[in-house]
């Protein structure tokens, strides 16, 4: 150790350790190759096939939509839907934007998200917390990154549909969506004046605005 | 246990498989009993004593603090302030609410929170990934667990004032204040407006209320 | 293998779960916002409500126990007791130690413990792995840290008892009581002496002291 | 990018792994919303923005690769080149095979590899540890995932280019080619021979074909 | 989601602990001092006594082994055959190579190898990521970490039996045989020629020589 | 921070990486291959060969240790000594009992041990969370699994000699010697007489044998 190089070496640890604080993590480790799901274990196992481990909805909703389209298409291809991901730690979604769509500020609780901008533009942006704001404008072809759980959000400003990918460190990313969490949800309209340092009536209308209709 | 029936125990690991999705995860593991911070490193080994294992910033705040409070106070015990903690994924804060005072939407990033009222009385809540609102009155002496990474609020709707006890299972948990982060950091109103379906007028005023003036 | 059914399968997973507590580690990872028990995950979502993420043991007990206390008191909100904890690695405990009490030597095998003192004082301490003590004198407000699986001790020197909250990095931290398990189980006699460097007649007197009365 | 000092960079690396890529697992867990390489710790807070997030070496490969390709193209998005993604747990790949070529086996020692077939048409394969192949044929638009650890390959059998985006829950997910690994490192001829049951004649051949040429 | 039944529901965790063997990562941490697989957990405690936490076959196998050796045996030690090692992150292995035998490159996807050369000398090398070979002669008495993920092969060039016991550091490490997986498995031969920049022929020889006879 | 230089800075992760050992969890992931440690990062990398990968001190051991041994022997093989253990998980001991030597009650703070025996005879037990011992009369061959940071013992009643290796799932197990830990500190006579309910001049006696002799 006494004949090592101090300054060069370790610079980028100290980084890991003393960063801005906030982050999160991992999904559980399996001890297979995967997981098969409930419905497929009595199977024999030659009923386990290369199909299992194929999702194509992404396909057919390719072929299906309607183009330009009328509004924001978002696939997922996580566990819930392609279960051959359980345990493999990886999903994907493929996301589609008209024209001046906002996707509103949300968090990935369980994973960072590695955006892939395959056609049109992409203005994105993000704040950590320290409360400073990252923003980019992206074209086709571009990739940003979206720290783990951190408020993020993309907005097609261009007069085109945008098309992205996006890949995923978690079979089961899920989402927070801030406007519908806080405001559409039945927080006390006191609660949300209180936090937004506004007046009942502007949560009111807020609330009116983003309470999905009971079905 | 002995009363407990075994389909009912089997289900409770479906649940963890199945369950909705969205969470977080741990802090990194260590490869000694702790970690000794880069000023210390050098010391001789009768330097790192009882005291480095210490913290008594709670104690100070409560022997100073004004009663009733007239501010929201939130002291901290995190690996930041308190370097023992590193690599041991605990810390703690102190939260004391003046009567009528909410600690607005936030998501702790890295970890669940588990809050101890110690005195007065809090009204709390908070979002899952489903969009369901789950709230509780506390009273001294009660415990509530906000899961990973949800949002979630305190609310002091008493006449007196509240003081509570947040254990975190990570040395650094992180704060991402929702009010603040999303109308607070320069996020381009149009962005803003589209995301909480309101006019641009709404949105003005809430950023005019939430953005910290420059330093 | 081929020979087991499904039924005893199951089981194993249940093994997982409930099995009594104690190792090493972070807690699992989970893959969704919470852990909802076996009983009621047949139930209609409406009947998880906020009570399910609440604990009132420690308000019963602050309300029931005679004061000063004449016991050692040790309420522990862990999942085993307080099952929303499952997959939020935190968890916590309240301690009461009458005057002149000591929580004997003991290690928790997944946790670092992090000690509040609410009121009185108490003189602990823990030994690191290269067998160094480090002791603390704590007065009511302050806070120390028990590195992970490290033994470790609690005393109320004072004339008047202490109360203490701690908070653990594990829904399961566990607690191996180091005189217990070592001279209340039944372990040789011949083995404790060679160990503990003594006679037989030393072991003989502290297993008739630590060993708990069939029951 | 292209403006920082590479040595200076490359020791951020280096310092953070100490060694060339892969293993097995899932990445360490950080504590802070992002690492910060260690050039641009010293920097101003100001030094770091959107840019860093940010990568274009897809869009640049686009744009001036000659349609059809000639050669099997494979641009990385990984930690070792673009730092943003060091712990995040995820990153990209782009591949574009010409008709007729093969991605010979290899396996990804730290994570699943989930594929996106952009254009064109793939037919890929993994083997499971029991010594099970699955085999698909993709068309453009499927999606298919590589299970953690295992040797598979992709072919692209059909008349047109083929082009995919894998996406990897690793930020450094490492990569064996499985012929290069045996017969390109020189490993002793009878191990070889021995090992493949094969006679030494053959293996020389592979050898022959296998090795690269010296630098 | 809704139209399943818990009995099938109950089987997916079932996948999850029983899969066949093979993946990623360190094993999943636990939540108690050990793992009591299903045949045991409806019985009484008492039932579960030392015999639980031991395994006999390597005396087994020594006690009944015809010396020199005609043939490789290998006996694993893994939480398949010796239940109580779930949980563990830790397994056995005991190797026994005639002279002249060659254990054929191979990885193991969820950990790390640590031979041990009990009696005789083995020949050992492992490819990294990077494509470098590292070899080493060992003697009795010594010991050759395998990294994590990569290829690696033990010869004994010895006019000797040799015999080592290897430890890993998971309790299901997986093997992932290179010939056999890639010659012996069905992969198209055109893929392998292409892969291997060989001759269709060359191939079936191969292909002739290591894929298993049907049963 | 400002005010941090870089030469403490840097040292703080080697404090992380190079601390005396012992804690709770497994081992940190590792995003390489291997970890070379700090000396040999400036070489080139043809210094790291295969005897880097290689540890000699159990044959070392084997050839001068006196026969039969007058003394416990333990030879550790973890990264402490050996330093390509390190991000591998796994760790080695060898462990020699004279006749009618007891190693006496302790943990291992971050790894079950997996003991095999391979000459001689061994009884060994350990003590789980719930207070239960668990004990084994082993024989050469036989394998038996300490689980992960619970009290655990081995005593070689027999005539002969024993020899074991044990195997653990860390690259950095830790030990805490319960008798030494306890007993020879320091920890004051009150309260270990408290602890284990006997009078001071019984702890006097025990600190008396197993309080080491002043260096």
């Amino acid at each position: 150790m006494a004949s090592m190089n101090y300054y060069s070496l370790v610079l980028v640890v100290v980084a890991l350790v003393w960063a801005p604080l906030a982050a999160v993590a991992g999904d559980p480790d399996i001890l297979g190759d995967f997981i098969v799901p409930a419905p497929m274990v009595g199977m024999p196992p030659t009923n386990i096939t290369g199909d299992f481990f194929t999702y194509t909805d992404f396909r057919a909703a390719n072929e299906t939509m309607p183009w330009p389209p009328q509004y924001f298409v978002v696939i997922k291809a996580n566990m819930g839907v392609f279960p051959a991901l359980n345990g493999q730690s990886v999903s994907y979604a493929m996301l589609v934007f008209p024209s001046g769509y906002v996707n509103p500020p949300h968090t990935h609780p369980r994973a960072a998200e590695l955006l892939f901008v395959q056609s049109g533009a992409l203005s994105v942006g993000f704040v950590d917390t320290a409360g400073k704001l990252y923003t980019q404008d992206l074209m086709a072809g571009d990739l940003f990154v979206f720290p783990k759980g951190l408020v993020h959000y993309q907005y097609n400003q261009g007069p085109n549909p945008a098309t992205a990918f996006s890949a995923f460190g978690s079979a089961a990313p899920g989402t927070v969506n801030v406007p519908a969490s806080v405001f559409g949800t039945g927080i006390d309209g006191v609660v949300l004046a209180k936090s937004f340092k506004t007046d009942f009536w502007t949560v009111q209308k807020l609330k009116a605005a983003l309470t999905p209709p009971p079905k």
